[in-house]
């Protein structure tokens, strides 16, 4: 049985019972909307998934903290825009503790059930006083119309707001599931920071949440690149508080996935298209891999390759940089069963460049969404990521921001 | 004992007893040199490290095979620039053996005694008729002052050529170690080739030759990185034809290692000066590593790093984009005992950053050779990496080429 995911407009307040908020607390120096509030009107099943990097930032730690003492529920997600509250010691942990106990008072429940997230600036005190007059504001603003201005508050250079939601169906029950993310726009910050929010009003046990939301983001969030760089702050946030009466399990596992899968991969794409400086959307195929591992290793290698990023930038089928990257990919690649196709246009295979081809994927590499396969002629697994061009924009906004 | 190591001015030719030259034969279409050859006046103990890359280009496997052939003696080097041979299938094998027989047949010495290296455009025929006319001109020309010419002929892209040379005492005799090299010069071929030729004097026992030059190139040439690419065509090859009267043995191996390395170290620094659209030159320094592999493998994320890269071209003190990638660099990193340090100035440490000293180090930024140093706080081995800025103009040469 096919799993049937309809794509519906909406973001994180489109699930039943959750309402959100979106306001100016002053912490972003132009006035912008920077912090957001989510909150589910019952406690929610919670899952989350954080960032690799080993300067992890306060909010990272503290909502880990707060996952395990709750058990993984969760009432309440806070999330300031405009400073990361990174490598900032002891006092930006407990400021990530008062935001998260403040917040924990207005909803009325204890804080453990608070999550928190900040992107911004590296290094930089949070003002708590900011934060503490802000939170009210937005407690009064929570509504289940306000997913789109909550969205918005999170961005930091993000050229757009990212919001998805789909619906499922889940034993005879509609379910919904909604998100927003914010993604690499750096020019305020000092690092990207990856944030994603997601609800669904599907009641889901904790141990399918947690497998569910791994699943997702290892196709999705964990299967796109701007520049190969991980952020002190990233991390992805699941809340399944029931509201829609349908509770997934085992038998109606595939079809939550499924949904959730579509909800996250619209926002990771999202993030891929507003990357700093990106002019394109391009998909990287890579095939033949000796393992699925191993597939994934080698395209994200040319996925992250500032030759072959150039190139598309470029419009240049330079079938030999994606060679070259897959060669030293660290994978099994075998050169005489490999092949480079650009669009469908096959420029080099069993050992033979066809260049008679290139005008024709010179044409294609001028469209602004792309697709570029790899096989590594070393086995059957495939792999697929999403990454963007590099211009020289993106040197611009990276180098010239404080200037 | 310490080693003395006098760097002096010169190349491949300074060592006694070696012949080079450098001419045009058409395979450039702008009619620059592209054409060298090196000789060896007798047979020379050859040592050579290849690509890690696994897309081998005909001339790295032609070389493996003759070095494994002859059992390590090798008469001469025949490098052409402009076509890298790479990704030709069986016609571009035996274009390889060819230029190579005819290289032999010229000097007088069996085919396995000669050396291949090409750089070029990838997936492009070689015209084995093109060297054929020019190996004759090359072979006339060849002296003991053209090694400047030759460093010019391996040349694609790159600024300007590269060449080294230093004098080292051997027990008590004078021996000699000259070089040349090109680097990442990207805008012809489809992929940076780095290539390295070294001659010595000196006589070395094969062991001690490979194991000399292994040791160098890990402190050098695998101690740079312009932007993280390997190509199908890296190659460092060594001669060592003991015409100095010189012969090393354990008591005088760490003098010539001093030699070979100050040497290779001349021409790795020119290859990072000569990166794509770099304007500074900069020295990652890693300390505090849980190993020497650590330290090594945080400096090169550091140095890869296109936020950190960026930055630095931008003149911005962003202490935070080195935090973040040491911490996703995927080595032991302890962010409460991390440190990081622009020239000399401490801009974070014990978890707190210093602010205070932004302008200093934004002044110093404004230099064109900087170190950045960063303790991971894991432990007590370093490493040094050299690597260059990332600027509009490396997209610019990369993206811009065939448009």
């Amino acid at each position: 049985m096919t799993a049937l995911v309809a794509t519906i407009p909406g973001g994180v307040t489109t699930p039943r019972g959750f309402r959100a908020a979106g306001v100016s607390a002053g912490i972003k120096a132009n006035g912008n909307p920077d912090l957001a509030l989510l909150v589910s009107d019952v406690p929610a099943q919670a899952a989350a998934v954080f960032t690799t990097n080993k300067a992890l930032a306060a909010p990272v730690v503290v909502s880990q903290e707060h996952l395990k003492r709750s058990g993984g529920t969760a009432r309440a997600i806070i999330v300031n825009s405009g400073c990361a509250n990174a490598c900032t010691g002891d006092e930006g942990m407990q400021v990530a503790r008062d935001m998260a106990a403040e917040a924990a008072r207005l909803v009325n429940c204890p804080a453990e059930q608070v999550l928190v997230a900040s992107t911004g600036v590296i290094g930089v005190s949070l003002s708590i006083a900011k934060i503490r007059s802000g939170l009210p504001i937005a407690f009064t603003a929570l509504g289940a119309d306000q997913g789109a201005l909550a969205a918005r508050a999170i961005m930091t250079t993000d050229p757009f707001p990212k919001e998805s939601a789909a619906r499922i169906s889940i034993g005879g029950h509609d379910a919904t599931i909604g998100g927003m993310a914010k993604g690499s726009g750096m020019i305020e910050p000092m690092m990207a920071t990856m944030l994603g929010f997601v609800t669904t009003d599907a009641a889901v046990p904790k141990a399918l949440l947690n497998r569910a939301l791994r699943e997702a983001v290892d196709e999705t969030f964990n299967a796109i690149t701007v520049d190969g760089e991980c952020s002190t702050n990233d991390c992805v946030m699941l809340l399944a508080n029931g509201a829609s009466g349908a509770t997934v399990d085992e038998s109606t596992y595939a079809a939550f996935v499924g949904g959730l899968t579509a909800v996250c991969r619209a926002l990771a794409l999202g993030i891929v298209r507003g990357g700093e400086g990106a002019t394109k959307l391009v998909t990287v195929h890579v095939t033949g891999g000796a393992s699925s591992e191993e597939a994934r290793k080698a395209a994200k290698a040319i996925a992250n390759s500032p030759l072959v990023k150039t190139a598309i930038h470029g419009g240049d089928p330079n079938w030999g940089r994606l060679i070259a990257v897959a060669g030293r990919a660290g994978v099994a690649f075998e050169l005489s069963r490999a092949a480079v196709v650009i669009g469908s246009t096959v420029l080099f295979e069993n050992g033979k460049p066809h260049d008679e081809a290139a005008p024709e994927a010179a044409e294609y590499l001028k469209g602004t969404e792309l697709t570029v396969s790899v096989d590594l002629g070393a086995g059957h697994a495939s792999s697929t990521v999403w990454t963007c061009d590099l211009s020289a924009e993106y040197v611009r906004i990276n180098a010239d921001y404080r200037t």
